[in-house]
Formats: structure tokens, C-alpha cells, sequence
């Protein structure tokens, strides 16, 4: 019997208790994962503060932690042509046969390309969304209750929240 | 006291043992290791006919074989200028203190950049490499001794042999 | 006598009866027309829905209704560098002697490559645009009144309205 | 019954009587032809001499007098990135459902998208070829007789022949 | 004795007596300076209406009149990857060992990268910024007064408001 | 009566007394001197060891000792477009009349864009020259000898001549 692959794919700026409910849903019915990290060349603007490879360690540490199968983590730049962006995902992804994503953009080019796409319920979404957890590091807010603590972590030691604001442009 | 996370950099067309031999020394020195894919936007050529999805796969299903430290599998497309690619290579990987490589070029950068870069030996290297993998391959001659059997199973799996066969313009 | 080769440009997403007005104007003045399909790169966005190549179908099959001279259809790729766009699309496009544009950077910049460009003007401007089209598209009202029926036959093979629907994250 | 389009792709640095035989060949089992301009974004080099502007001018040309089907000529620029270039052709050309090359990388590329590939031969090869008329026109030897007149004439307008002696740097 | 560098950088659009106010406060301070033309690339926009030579040349003509010490104009274009912003800039400028910007992003990017940042203010930013002067280019009201008089001819020679005009799509 | 500004570009690695030579003889035809530092994104390479910022500071330098007039020296990067290349070296540089150039690309892209290009001779060109200089870097000989002594300076300043070693891969 061939092994289940799912992709899933997000941008993390950071990864948060949203993300950890549907990527153990996704773990239920597939073998492996590959979590794509989506506009990898980003980092050190309000909405994208965290570098790739910052993002590589937040997810890789908190699926060690909450899922129990093989993952992959695959930093994706952005590729500024849409109709080229499923070959290039797959192209620097292991295999993978099932998608899983919300996002409608996504859903319609893995379907042009005949791939079918299961979008799953995110928790919560309005609190547990990166554009809230942002917005809770800049008014000086709890935003570490929407993260695994492994992330708060590593926003620790790389100065995530004094970085946001530099770039922020806030005091 | 602090993590010791090396570096090490190949392009993996295909992953061998001599590659091994180098990543089983290091993993001997650090508690965890990012490897990183090298010219990750190449595949389909003669020099380089695995895709960096491909390469992903080789490299983690061989150092779970053969190494018990954490490590990350990191794909780094060039970026044609030498002066940035230090730059380029730190902030897709996760932070790491150590540098491992025999490559001049990558030695000299890190170097530049202030990071000091140990060079170690690889084993067999007339033997052990891409170059004289690549050319068996072409030949019909075995090359499945020079890679763990993992590897030569995701080769198998994705047709390689014949596409480099067809890409090289061989018959 | 040299032969007068004019150029236009559009984005053509989609091509609509204003466009045809204004090319059946050019097309009393020169003896070829070269059509340049501007921000070729760009689909599967609210406000670029379709790729060069369809759009390229839509212009082909349309001009060989309407018009009765040659005609070449060019995808133009954006450049990111004002300076530069003149000569990037002199390069891609057969030789013309005269442009044809309403587009104030497009006017500005021929003008300083020394050519002198026509400003023709666009019929029923208000309903006859693109940005008129993908509303009434995305709000279920008539468009097909607003182009040509080959170019809503190959809107409709490309299941275009659902493309935009999808791309536009409604429903 | 549907409507079969054939893709054909060549450089044409310049269109000569060997891609005019595989044209005519192909023209007799499709209803319509795209013919792709490779390498669009290079000109006035010793091996690509002619803009994509000129080849689009000497193909429509060649066309027009030798074939009798509708054809679509596009200009595509490399892409650098070979697992990609499958998905950029198709999103730049009108679609597609067969495709005629001899190149092994496209014949390679097309077959592991899932399109199936029609191998054409050339005639003639070792001289109707783009390397064997660019030798006869620096070394002064005929080269016309191996071009169809239209392509000779757009070559002696845009002054091709003097170009491609000051791009070689030969006198 | 080392000698001190100092690195500035702006966009000058257009060069105003803001910048000036800076330079010599910076020019008291180190023995040599490099200015960096920012976002080079960009021209012919209503925010970007001047080439990167257009601005060397004002910068340069009034640094020659306001300061005293060796100096240094580079055009610098936009990397679009923070992560590597600090590279590039050092890579195509002379070494220098200060940076002075008041630009949150510049600044944090430099400390990431270990190098101190002075903040210099800048003397009555509302009235002497690109922005404003460029609003009265397009209202028609006095903005020569805002610039040194050997900025203003370089505008005036290169019909610099008529393009603001131009590309602003205003009249 | 209006300024004659020349344009010179080479790529300057290193700057030596055969480029001198050229500048000195344009120094007495021009009122000022545009100096293009080529193919400014390359450095830490055989051919290419040093970076644009490290030839800016050689070629300011020397030029300071060697010639009156006023000049600019700006980095210009390749765009790897011939046909567009004229226009992006206009748009970083100040306006220039006059070309000074011996390379046959460079003078053919300047005269089909209508710019007359005046070509120097070359003192003694086979031992001044890049290629011999890094020769003799590379084998330990003398090359001090053939660039002006503010340019060794800088090369020994930036570790130069090792560096050249290293990016070679000779020791």
C-alpha cells in the first residue's frame, strides 16, 4: 500500500495553537507531512517579521511535540507567477499526494492542476491568527497563550517582539 | 550551556557515502545539524538531474538511518552573488555556530563573514561522488554501492536513472 | 513606401468591446498592428484572472473578426523598471513605427525614447473596462454583453467566472 | 470533436528550411500550431544573435507562405528553473494537446507533466541548422539558400549579418 | 589612525535641503562619506519620479557645494529580502565602518548585523521631505525653495515636474 | 556651450595602468567622465575576485591621482538582456554623449540605440590586463607593477591576493 503525503502550507509569522489544530487533524489521515513555509524570502516587516529559517525551528519544534509522524519542513519563496506556483512547490517538496489548505488561492491552482484540496476547519480563527498575535506583541498584550510555548521560545531568543517594533516603526 | 548546531552544505546529486562519512563525523561534534541543499532551483540537467524535493527525501531518509542527533533539511536555491550568499544561507536555516565544508568558495565567505569553517576529509572522494555516480548511472555500470539503499529507492521511485539518461541526451 | 506598423498595449483581462473600438481605429491608420499583452506574468488574481495565453486566444480570435489586416500578438511581461520598458518591448515585438496609448506612463515614456505615441480615445470608458467586466462577473450580472462572443467562449472553456469567484476568495 | 493544437518550440537564431520541413509535417496532422520562441529574452550574441521581436517577424513570415492552418507565435523566456518550465510555456501559449520536439529536456519535461511527445526529424540536420548558417555568415559563404527569402529579408533589414560579426568580435 | 567612513542612505526624491541639514552634521563627524541612492531601480513613478543617474547627479553637484570632504554616490537597488539587505549594501559600496539613518528598518538591519546605527535628526521634516516637495511639484506651488539651486536646474533640465505630471496621470 | 560628458566601462578587476592609459586619453576629449564599474554584482571568483564596492574605492582613488575633471563612478549589474543594456546603463548613470568602449558587444548595443562609440586603443594590452594580473597573483609573481600603487594599496587592505587564492581553489 502506497503512504499518504499531506501538504500543508502557511506562512507562520508565527506559528500558533490555530495552525497545531489543523495540522493534528491533518495527522490523522495521512502517513506523513510536509509543512510548507510560504514567502520564505520575507522577514522583518510588520507583517512578516520572522526569517525562514526562525520559522523552520518554531514549526520543527512544535510538531516534535504535538504530532507523531514523520514531517518535513520546506521553506517556499514566493514565486510571483501564480501559474507557475504548484509546479513550483512540488518541485522543491518531497512528493505528496493529498493538499490540505484554506486559502482560496491555493485551493484553485492545486485544482486546476488536478489536485484535489481538503480544506480544513481552522480553531478559533479570530483569535488564533498571526495578524492577532502581531497585533498583541505591539500593544503590549499576552500573545504567548496563542502559541506553543517551544515558540515563544524561539521569538524569545531571537528578539522576535523588539525586532517587530524596530521594523513596526512603533516605540 | 549553549546548543552547538553545525552547518553542512551539498547539492546531494545524489546523496552517497561519502557524504555520510563526513555527516556521521560532525554529528560526533554538535547536538544538531542543518543540511543544506544546495542549488536547489537545478534539476533535470546532466549535472543535476534530482529535484531539491527529491534530494529532501534522500538526504532525511539517510540520516535517519544513520545518524541519532535532530537535524534539518534545508533547500537553498543560488543566489548568484557570492558577496550575499552567507546572508542568503543563514536566514533560511535555522541560527547554527558551526560551519562544516571543503568547498573553497564556501569556506572563503564564512571566513569574510567572521565564522570560522572546519574542512573535513571525505572518504574515497575518487570513488564517492556525484560526478562518478552520475557517470555509472549513464554507463549501466553499479552505482547502487556507492549510496545506502534508501536513496537508491527514492531513485528508483522517481525514474532517475532514466531521466538523467534522457536530460543527458543519452540513450 | 515603408509600411506603418502600429503598436497598442492592454491587459486584456479581458479583452472587451472597447479595446475593439479602439483597434478598429488604429486600424483604418496603419498597415500592421502589433498587440502587446501587458503584466503577461500575472493570473489567477482578482484583477488579472486570466493568463497570457488565454488572453492571447481571446485577442487572436477577436482581432480575425474585426480586423482584416496582419496583426501579432505579443505577451509582455512586466519589467519592474520603468527605464527599461520601452526597449524590453521593442525587443519582443516585430518592429512598429507608432504607438497607440492612453496610458500616461506608457505616453511618458515612448515620449522620452523619442517616439511619438496617439492617445485615441476609448469608447463608453465607464462600462467598456476590465474592472466593469470582473464586477459584474464576481456579482453574477451580464458581462457577455461587453465583449465579443469568441472572447466569452474562451472565458467560458477556461471556466473563467469561477476561476475569479475562486481567486477572489467569495463564493 | 475537438480541436487539436499542436506546440513546437525552437530557438530560431534564424528560422531556416529544416524547421519549415518539421512545421509543414506537423501542419498536416493538427488543426492549429503555437510555435514557441525560446530563449525570448536573448539577442546580439554569437549563438543568439536575432531579438525575439526579429524571430517573431521571420516565423509569422515563414508561416504565411508555407502553412495554411492558424498558428499563434509566442515569445518565451527561459526560465532557469527546469521543473518549472513545463507549467511557464503552458501558462504563456494558447493551450495545447500535442507537442513535437526533439529536444531530449522537453521531450523529458512534457512526459513527466503527462503529456505525450512526437519526435519529428529534421531534415537535413547537419545543415539546416542554426550553429551551421551563423558559421556561413561569418565566414562570408552562402547562407541564404538555406533560409526562406522572407527570413533573408527581415535578417538584411534589421543589418543581422553585420550584427553578428560585431557580436563575435570577428571582422 | 583608521580613517572613519560613514554610510547615509535615501531615496532623493529629490534631493532637499533635509538631506542637506544631515550630511553636514555627519561630515563633522567622519573623514569620508558614502551616500547610497536607494531604491535605484525605480523611476518614473509619482513616488519615484527620477532615474538613479538623475539623482547622483543632484547629489553629487550638491555635496560639492555643502561639504568639504571626499565622498562617494551609489546607487543602490532594492533586494526585495531584508535578510540580506545589509549585505548588498555593503557589497557595492566602499567599506564603511558608521551608518547614520533615522529609517527603523535600516537601523534594525544594521544592528542584526553587529553595526551601531546614529539616528541624526532632520531639520523641520514636514516641510523639507520628498513627499511634500513633490505634492507641490504637482500643485503648481513653490518647491525650488526646498532645494539647493543646483538640484532644481538638474530637475528643470531633465523636465522633471512635466514627467511627475506625466506619470501622475494629472495635467 | 553644453558639457561633454564620456562614458568608460570595464569591469576593473583589477584597475590597472591599460585602463589609466584609456582614461587619461579620454580626460583630454571630455568635461567630465562617467566611469560603469561592469558586472557589479560578481565578486569572490576567479575572474571576478573583488567586490563593486572594493572597485569603486580602486578606480576613485586612482582617478583622484590621475585626472582633473570631474567624474562619477557608478556599479552598474548585468541584466543578462542584451538588447536591454544600453538603456539601464543610461538610467544609472548621469546623461552622457559621448562612449568610449572596445568591447564589440558594447559598441554594437550603443550604436543601434543611435550613440556613436569612439574605441581606444589599449596600452600594451596583453600584460595590462585583468586576466594577466590574476595570473600572476594566482602563480606569486610581480603585478604590483602594472596598477597604480593607491590600487595595490587596496587590494592589500582587503586581503585580495588571498582571497583570489582561495575562490581559485589553489593554495
Amino acid at each position: 500500500m502506497e503512504k499518504i503525503r499531506g501538504f500543508y502550507i502557511g506562512r507562520f509569522q508565527p506559528y500558533h495553537y490555530g495552525h497545531e489544530s489543523v495540522i493534528k487533524h491533518i495527522a490523522e489521515e495521512v502517513d506523513e507531512i510536509v509543512i510548507g513555509i510560504g514567502s520564505a524570502q520575507l522577514s522583518h516587516s510588520p507583517n512578516n517579521p520572522f526569517t525562514a529559517g526562525e520559522r523552520v525551528l518554531m514549526v520543527t519544534h512544535a510538531l516534535e511535540e504535538s504530532v507523531s509522524l514523520p514531517f518535513y519542513v520546506i521553506p517556499i519563496e514566493d514565486i510571483q507567477r501564480n501559474a507557475l506556483w504548484v509546479s513550483h512547490a512540488r518541485s522543491i517538496s518531497p512528493p505528496f499526494n493529498e493538499v490540505y489548505s484554506s486559502n482560496p488561492l491555493v485551493v484553485r491552482l492545486f485544482r486546476e492542476s488536478g489536485t484535489e484540496v481538503i480544506s480544513p476547519e481552522m480553531y478559533e480563527r479570530e483569535n488564533y491568527s498571526g495578524t492577532e498575535i502581531r497585533r498583541r506583541m505591539l500593544a503590549g498584550e499576552d500573545w504567548q497563550s496563542l502559541v506553543p510555548p517551544v515558540v515563544a521560545g524561539v521569538i524569545n531568543e531571537t528578539d522576535g517582539v523588539r525586532r517587530l517594533h524596530d521594523v513596526s516603526g512603533s516605540d
